[in-house]
This record gives C-alpha cells, structure tokens and sequence, in this order.
C-alpha cells in the first residue's frame, strides 16, 4: 500500500513515499519539488504540478495526505502558500488518488506522541521510523511524516472497521 | 485576439470572453462557475479545473488576465481564495494561454477611469462597453472588467512596440 505524503509550499514542496502494511512501514523515496523564483506565478504552479506528476507516474501511490496548513497570520504569505496547496490537492485528484488532510499537531502527535514537537523532533523520529531514508532535509521529513500520520489513522480505521464486521456478524 | 478574463474564487469563479481589436470590444460570452461546498477541498478544485478547462477547449482564447486579488485581512480566507487562484492560473497555463495578472486598481481605473470604484459602477460600465453581455452577474462582470483591462493594456504595449519599431527603421 504506497502513501504519498505532500508538504506543499510555493518555493519548496516535500514529497515523501512510504509502503504501509497495518503498521508496518518502509521507506520508498522522498524528495523535493523547488519551483523558479524568478518565474511568474503561472508557470511556477505549472513547474509544480509537472514535477509532483512525475513523482506520481513513477512510483503510483494508491493515496495521497497533505498536511492542513498553519495559517500563517499574513494573509499574503497565506495567499501564495494557497496557490500552491490548491495545486498539490489538484495533482493528487487529477491523478484520482484519494487525499486526506490532517491537521499539524495530528501529524506530530502521529510521529513524536506530542503535538507541539519542534521541527527537528519530527525530522528524528521520522529517520528512526523509516531507517531507509537517510538525512533527509525538513521538506521531505515533513512529508514523510503526513505519510506516517495518514498509515496509522488508516490502520486505525482498518481495525475499527474490522471490529465492526465482526460484531455485526455475531448478529443473529 | 480572444481575451479570457478570470476572476477566482473557491465557490464561485467569473469567467468572461472578448474579443479585442484594437481599441474596439465586442462581447463574446460569459459565465460562472460554481464548485459544490460539500464536496472535498481536492475535488471542488478538480470541478474548478474542469469547468474553465471546458470553457477554454469551447472558445479556444489566446491569452488570459487575472485580477491580483485584494489580500484579505483573515489569513483563512487568503488561504481558501489562494486555492482557486493557484488552480486559474494553472488551467491557463496548461492550455499555453499567457497569463496577465493586474492590481485591482487597474482594473477598476481601466473600466470607469478611478481605482476607488465601487463594485457596482464596474459592472455599471462593462454592460456599457460591452453592450451585447446583457444582466451580468457580479462574478461574471468582475471577469469582463479584468478582460476589457488587460486589452487596454495590451493595445497600449503595441502601440509602444510600433513606434520603437518606426524609430529604430530611422536609425540610419
């Protein structure tokens, strides 16, 4: 079952994939989408989309997760931080892979057990998880890490609904 | 010259085509369109790529304009308006339509000749430059009046580029 996590941003966009089975996790790839700063808006969207597409075609995830973003208090940098994610989300569907978002703590909590973790705690706790990945830089430990949160709620909701047949079942 | 002016929005996204001669407008068509607020954050933005995409393969312009949006005051609502925009601009530029972006004011001043403009006199003086267009709705003019500025615009740069090109055939 091949994740892929996405940590979008207009500069730099951390992708990470992961092969999940119950939770049973292994490193497949990570890495990062930069765009042209010098760029226009448009063609670096387009950058974006192109890259993540190519990530997508070579490795084929089953399901994507993207991590909701912390609004930032300045509305512009919220509005660029937009135009990205609304590409990001677009490149999964388009790509007809599910996407679940999870909020920033969940994410955290998910890989450290705490949800106001710093950065480097979830960049540690992403390598001991996933030993294959090596040093990885923040983007795609970010990454890496919405792909962790997004297995263990699916585990989660695997055996949750596995119960729920079995007591259905026993139904007479 | 089929000009495609758009103005984003998550919910509802105005669209309006001209084409432009010169200095002479004439209307061609317009409209809106609407993403389902229950539906998914990925999936109202694949509807929204689709419904300009189909816009764009039914008309077939050869440039696009965009209104900079006005940076709202709440971060949520930049992030949400910041979505949609970085869809517009990305189905632009997957059809090769070269994308404009201008301020508000431009728009406002290159529509009723003041930046301070109320949005209904906008709306006011595209119905009156482009008499074929009917009862427009907000959104919908909205778009027209990005479309009418960015032909302003672009009959202005060629006049430019001509009278360079005269002066540079006099260089002896």
């Amino acid at each position: 079952m091949l994740l892929l996590g996405l940590d979008p941003g207009l500069r730099h966009t951390g992708w990470g994939l992961l092969d999940a089975r119950g939770n049973q996790l292994r490193f497949v790839a990570c890495g990062v989408v930069h765009t042209d700063g010098e760029a226009d808006l448009a063609r670096r969207l387009g950058g974006l989309y192109d890259g993540l597409a190519a990530v997508i075609a070579a490795h084929r995830p089953v399901e994507a997760a993207v991590e909701e973003t912390v609004v930032n208090r300045n509305p512009l940098s919220s509005l660029k931080l937009g135009h990205a994610r609304g590409v990001v989300l677009l490149v999964a569907t388009h790509h007809g892979l599910p996407v679940t978002e999870y909020a920033a703590k969940q994410v955290k909590r998910a890989v450290t057990g705490t949800g106001g973790a710093a950065k480097e705690q979830v960049a540690t706790m992403v390598r001991y998880l996933l030993p294959g990945c090596g040093e990885v830089g923040a983007d795609a430990a970010d990454a890496l890490a919405v792909a962790i949160c997004h297995a263990h709620f699916r585990a989660g909701r695997a055996r949750i609904a596995a119960r729920l047949t079995r007591e259905a079942e026993r139904i007479p």
